[in-house]
């Protein structure tokens, strides 16, 4: 079996969303079935030691890394909802955004139980501001937070750091641009 | 083992997102580890026999859908996004909305190869215009509707005639309400 190189499934958009940035776009990545599943099993071989209640994903593209982990693990996704997008009561917490402006995710008041240990995952970790918001959100409700993973890490934005400062936690990025 | 009763795990909001309204929400069920793999494990089950390549989901909550069950069967994961989230070229199609309005799905251009077989998932069908939206973007890059796949059908709306008029396809839904 040859060992699939992820680096692979990474299209990389130059000028966009802004010129002189380069967006690392992995639509190829889940759009090959072995790719995926390769990039979703490494995730769940780091999740297996951190005793995993649930997973949570910032909307949207941390669904799609989200929810794979979480069937695989045979554990429940909670997803962080863009504002106004829950029907029930939720929690929230804003960030700013790496291109300017806030934004605000909520998660359904009654997703986590006190006590309950969940990894958040997301696509692509840039300023970190997403995962944070996402995991103030998980300890207000009482949940600690039992890792974070990533598909892609971009390491000049230091969100690694940011992650941390808040409380180190178990990391793992799949790739590194 | 006891059968899981996957309405167990629906919360039916009163008067949202409109007085007069039920609105069925999934949420406790994707946050049930053994509820949400029971019901993506049906999906994979009728999807088995439909020979699929792919499997297709409208943002966001098809994401939660699609690609445990993408995952599962090991093929690739294409998200129809809302318009201004896909970094390179794609093909859109627009769509009326349930409570008023027009709403707008893209696919990556490349995301389909022609001929390929592609399923599409939905958490809930209500009138059917995110589906039939979809399967018109898949359509034009050639791809071939393999099935339809939804957690939940609310038959009063009558999406699933609409799908039908576009093209008989294979369907499931596993609860009706």
């Amino acid at each position: 079996m040859t060992k699939i190189d992820l680096h692979d499934y990474v299209a990389s958009v130059q000028d966009y969303p802004e010129p002189g940035v380069t967006f690392r776009d992995i639509s190829p990545l889940m759009g090959d079935g072995k790719a995926y599943k390769a990039a979703i099993d490494q995730i769940v071989d780091f999740a297996e030691h951190l005793d995993v209640d649930l997973i949570a994903g910032p909307e949207s593209r941390g669904f799609i890394v989200g929810s794979p982990l979480a069937y695989s693990m045979g554990v429940g996704f909670v997803p962080a909802r863009k504002v106004g997008k829950l029907p029930r009561k939720a929690v929230s917490a804003s960030y700013t955004l790496e291109y300017g402006g806030v934004n605000t995710l909520e998660i359904h008041e009654d997703a986590i139980k006190p006590g309950q240990r969940v990894m958040i995952v997301d696509d692509l970790l840039a300023t970190g501001g997403t995962i944070n918001a996402t995991r103030k959100i998980i300890e207000e409700l009482g949940g600690v937070v039992a890792g974070v993973a990533f598909i892609i890490e971009l390491e000049d934005l230091h969100g690694r750091e940011k992650i941390m400062e808040a409380g180190d936690v178990p990391f793992l990025a799949l790739m590194e641009y």
